[in-house]
């Protein structure tokens, strides 16, 4: 296999978009890491999409030949092809691109994600999130992604004497870090006070506490490590590439604060690249709500199980912390289309390890790690990436 | 790249099936395939699930994950992907699932196909279908897929002189096919008159020259031509693989009489395969509608662009005839369950390049190919296969 590159990325603001078409957010993001890139639209060799639910957001399937069709792609007839796996679609898809260029199928593809999600009425949306847990099992007894966390949330606090507070400073931080991020749906800080204050979306968390209801669109371009030499002299490689499903149901697994997905994709990702959990410098990770990041802290080996509390008390997921995680945000405060959301995260690293972050840039980034899932935990895809 | 095989197949009678359910599909062919292949379900590397519109037909996305727990491969954290393109869903899950195997990311893999279509009322199934177009350029003005296939059946009579007839007389074949396959959904004869004189799709289309509604499921088992060799003595190989991309929008195509998808990806597949498309011994090809199946048998290269009609006069694609076209009785006679028709097509071709057709058994066949497209011709993907 072939070691790959990203050799551009684009991103759309996340937010509300009432003035752009899904097909727009597509065109955005994909020129934008068409033109950052530095490669020509004709050297193109296949797009893979990552998306959730086109299906009952805005009734399209067959997406990916649309994007192609709107990004000038069917010119050559070049293959499209949508990825799906719950709001793990978008990190799917970067794994499907990966796999392409890795095997030498093709040279070049752009990998976008995309999801409309405000086109529906409020109570069609939920319902909508809610088609990536079980809708037999779960759905049909009145479950919805935030009922599920919350429990996820109490019985952690019950196990591990986890606080309220401590959950609830992750929201704090996101939002501190989305304030420094310009594309951020919630570019504007929190205090403690406010998250504890607002609205409950399912207790004990509250609306400040979940990511929010996002438009939006990302896109990278990947080829291979020696194609990616001629276009520069610091290229960033996806060093391992770790996949992981679980049951759709939370009643089916073992455990309530474990995601099970999430420490199986990153051993794998890990053993591929080639390196530790200590070696990485900079994550994003898949905080649906303030006690999935907390979670994933642990499942990740950041931490040990049932001390994600007191890691947060201590800071060290913070922009200057030992391991700086969400800088761009993350779900909570950059926002969550749900099939972008995977390919953000790439974005994000990305530039953390250019060198491009700006005001929240993480000095001498080398290795970073993306932490997709899908569902409350169905699926799970990490990327290790270095910059070298 | 590694040769890929097939090395087992499941399929379920495709139906209106009230029974069951989608997982229970999902399991049935995936279950048959595992058994068939007699690999062990521990040595499954990973799950493509190909499907068209889960959501909307059954509020489920994510649902590779939910058919991985339900044949146990969520057991060992088993990587399952859903893939989508229309009704070619199935054919680009073929397609990623030959990509994993061929650079070696994975062994032995699963592709399923599968689409529970029936649980919606009429109209909604036909919205549903139509989510593969373009809802924005073509539904919102009143367009659905047959009144597109019926443009271009329209056109290609005034161009070319293709009579109503000749276009009838390929229902007549498929269904006589399809009664000679057990799990075909309309397993009876059709006369030419039945054709003509059932009630219009649209017209100059029959109800009797459209697919129909169906549920079901397909499935086979991949793995390296190398570790094939240690089940069978007779594997069959996927030599090429050819995909190609299209506006989804009719209007924005060159022709009305010609599907480029079709053609760009049967040149991709042949060369890759290193065949000539007249090398090809029996083929599965997307007829949608009647008229899908003679552009494609021009487009594919099988006839000259317009000859069409003559060579359904002369018989060419009969069983017994030159190249038999659709000998499972095609999408017409057993069945179009959207993502599960490109699966269904590879384990047709399986059979006939195994010598396990019984009745509708093709002489000496060693070149197969499959033709699997999504919507009016947004995407096409292309198999060709050999018995080794």
């Amino acid at each position: 296999m072939r070691e790959v590159a990203i050799l551009g990325t684009g991103i759309t603001r996340f937010r509300e978009i009432w003035d752009k078409s899904f097909k727009r957010l597509g065109i955005e993001a994909g020129l934008e890491a068409i033109q950052d890139s530095g490669i020509q639209g004709k050297n193109i060799d296949a797009l893979f999409i990552g998306n959730m639910a086109s299906g009952l957001f805005i009734r399209q399937e067959h997406i990916a030949s649309l994007v192609a069709e709107e990004v000038g792609l069917t010119l050559n007839n070049t293959p499209a092809i949508r990825v799906e796996g719950g709001d793990a679609a978008g990190g799917l898809a970067l794994a499907q691109g990966f796999s392409a260029v890795a095997a030498g199928i093709y040279d070049v593809v752009v990998v976008g994600g995309a999801e409309k999600m405000s086109d529906l009425p409020g109570a069609s949306i939920v319902e909508t999130i809610a088609s990536s847990i079980d809708q037999e099992w779960e759905c049909f007894f009145g479950a919805t992604q935030p009922s599920l966390w919350a429990m996820m949330a109490r019985r952690h606090m019950h196990d591990y004497g986890t606080k309220r507070e401590q959950i609830a400073k992750i929201a704090v931080k996101n939002h501190n870090n989305g304030s420094l991020n310009p594309k951020a749906q919630f570019p504007f800080k929190v205090t403690l006070e406010n998250v504890l204050s607002a609205p409950p979306v399912c207790e004990p968390l509250t609306t400040l506490e979940a990511a929010p209801i996002s438009d939006g669109a990302a896109a990278v371009v990947l080829c291979s490590l020696e194609k990616a030499r001629e276009y520069t002299s610091e290229p960033v490689v996806i060093k391992g590439v770790g996949l992981a499903t679980d049951s759709l149901a939370l009643h089916d697994r073992m455990s309530l604060t474990t995601c099970k997905v999430t420490s199986v994709a990153a051993e794998r990702a890990l053993n591929m690249a080639g390196v530790n959990i200590k070696d990485i410098d900079v994550a994003e990770v898949h905080d649906s709500f303030t006690i999935s990041e907390l979670m994933a802290m642990e499942d990740l080996g950041f931490v040990e199980k049932g001390k994600g509390g007191e890691a947060v008390d201590d800071g060290i997921t913070k922009l200057g912390g030992d391991i700086p995680i969400n800088t761009s945000g993350g779900l909570k405060a950059r926002g969550n289309p749900l099939g972008a959301t995977g390919i953000a995260q790439a974005v994000e690293i990305y530039h953390q390890l250019k060198g491009k972050a700006d005001s929240r840039q993480v000095a001498d980034a080398r290795f970073g790690l993306t932490h997709n899932m899908g569902g409350s935990g169905g699926t799970a895809v990490i990327h290790v990436m270095e910059a070298v």
